[in-house]
């Protein structure tokens, strides 16, 4: 890496949440040459899984070596960790309740280690926000140049939290709607290697509370405006779009919804 | 240009949707020392019109150059073509669809091209994400360098939405409000050509929904508070406002709202 | 500084909006090799009270020297002055109205200049946005290295609004609820120095709105979710919050709400 490091951000305080400033200010004030980016800070408060998701569909597309800081931390100032995680060329730092689980079930952790020397936090570290005094400072320094050992020892367990799985049985797959995005489309646990013998044709059902679809299609525009539609999304997971026009209100469905695909 | 090269993006994507760190990933993949400015993610969901006046509003205003990426397109996926444009002295890059019209109507385009040149997209381009999988990278290889003639052929023709005209007629001129702001302002396709020779004074009158208000004025605050006034806005355009409240609430007009001025 | 140069935005033009894309351009246009850094968008229309607030608890964590552009600028147009002010160590450019007052009443501002120098404004200021035309352009002078005496004069005195003060009368403290963050967390004006001496066990009983619980914790994770918990919280005030849940719509309360501390 020979460009200026790269630090992105990833929490749940709010789309203009003055903790946003302050942790880029603290970010800037360790390593003023920063490029900070923002991923999100509209990850449903305290969202432990939105935000692991969140995570494995954002950072794999950033160069290596970017540092990911993810602040979605109900236990702050409790006894929980902080991690320092390496996966897949990228690096990664937020408390250890599950936030990385997506993406360690997608590639396994090269390191792992307990962020505790206190010598790269803030002077001062508040019970609160930890985010601003810990995590930005460590990120920031790491971005400078320090090395990963430094921020503390390695460690093997971290928490996972479990994920909701898709199931094949048969001619039928059955999984749920994971996440609705800000459009209105329903993207679920069903994946692209799941449906890789699926019929796509009009022989395929998709089901969703009550609601259905026949085939699987490529393209929102495939079908005419307001019609019902299943796709494959730029996540590779299956999708229930309306076309120019929101499923979430029109089926009046959430995360958490069963689907099921039939052929 | 001897600066770090700027990339600015305006989508509909929604404020702290992960869509957009996906894309500024895919950015900084190919430039990492990339500037990366967000005008807004804000443009109501495929609403083409108002990313066209976001853009016309919002991009004359940067260095030469810079490059502006504009991703509303709900035709994503489809045979829709994907534009280059370099419009004085900015360049562009978004769905044709209409996006470019407002900016089209006030400078030629010096160069319009179709985006077709497979070597600068990411590999594995999804039918669903042309943003993320098309129009980042080619913007981050154009901000790193790469000749505007490598993206694609030239084109004559490109697709421009009808805008909403103002008329005038003898002592009266009938336009409509074409935009709301966040404070509730009501901007309208009334321009302060058309109102150079209009008298700003008591005599003028102008009327909006069944409520009126008399006289041009320059600032916000030369009414007291609570008062319906009619200014020229940051963008020389005619505009309804409620001093210290929301003009959209107040009054409930939104977007499309017929409007006139008379005297 | 060597390096480059940081400038803050504070509006309250609303997150998405394009007026923030406009500033930024007319940032970059100025010194294209700035780094600009939102700290929020989402102050409350017109509040310069809570835009004093955002300041003072977000400002003071980015490095010396940093430029922070505040603009809640209702008298915008009017003959109010722009001020350029040096306090802690900071750099600020904001609008005569207050916004200043709880940074003013930190640290006394070493530098207070009225920003009159028209050479380092946009050609044809707008009266409608200063922060493009004259905000925007006179913060990137000074970043790219324009000495701060050349903006205007030097002035003694400026705007200071009624800030809501605590009181102490014996075993009790009067205070109130001066903020609401995105969590729904209630902050108050009642800081660690004033329960520098106050038990924080269950002896002391703090009361807002009929609601009471009793103790002063450290953090969020010290009672169970759902408890109503008192906390001080990450800018050294007393805080109310319901632990994993909002207390703002679990209690009703929001800001000017009066709050006591008794033991």
């Amino acid at each position: 890496m020979n460009h200026r490091p790269i630090v992105t951000l990833t929490t749940d305080f709010g789309e203009g949440s003055r903790y946003v400033g302050a942790m880029k200010g603290a970010l800037l004030a360790v390593c003023p040459e920063l490029t900070i980016v923002d991923i999100s800070h509209a990850v449903p408060h305290q969202n432990v899984l939105q935000a692991a998701i969140t995570l494995v569909e954002s950072t794999p597309y950033f160069p290596p070596q970017t540092i990911h800081v993810a602040v979605i931390d109900p236990g702050v100032g409790t006894n929980r960790r902080i991690l320092y995680a390496e996966i897949d060329g990228q690096r990664y730092i937020g408390p250890d309740n599950g936030i990385f689980t997506c993406l360690a079930d997608r590639a396994k952790p090269s390191t792992m280690r307990s962020v505790e020397n206190t010598k790269l936090w803030r002077c001062g570290v508040s019970s609160t926000f930890h985010g601003r005094d810990i995590m930005a400072p460590v990120a920031a320094h790491l971005a400078a140049g320090v090395e990963p050992a430094e921020v503390g020892p390695e460690i093997d367990d971290f928490i996972r939290i479990p994920l909701p799985q898709a199931e094949r049985v048969a001619n039928k797959i059955e999984g749920e709607v994971t996440e609705v995005d800000s459009f209105g489309n329903l993207i679920t646990n069903i994946t692209t290697e799941m449906l890789a013998d699926v019929p796509r044709g009009e022989e395929t059902r998709i089901c969703c509370d009550g609601h259905e679809t026949m085939g699987i299609f490529a393209a929102y525009g495939d079908q005419p405006p307001m019609t019902l539609i299943a796709l494959v999304g730029s996540g590779d997971k299956l999708e229930l779009a309306i076309v120019d026009d929101s499923a979430k209100i029109m089926l009046g469905v959430t995360v958490g919804t069963p689907l099921t695909v039939e052929w």
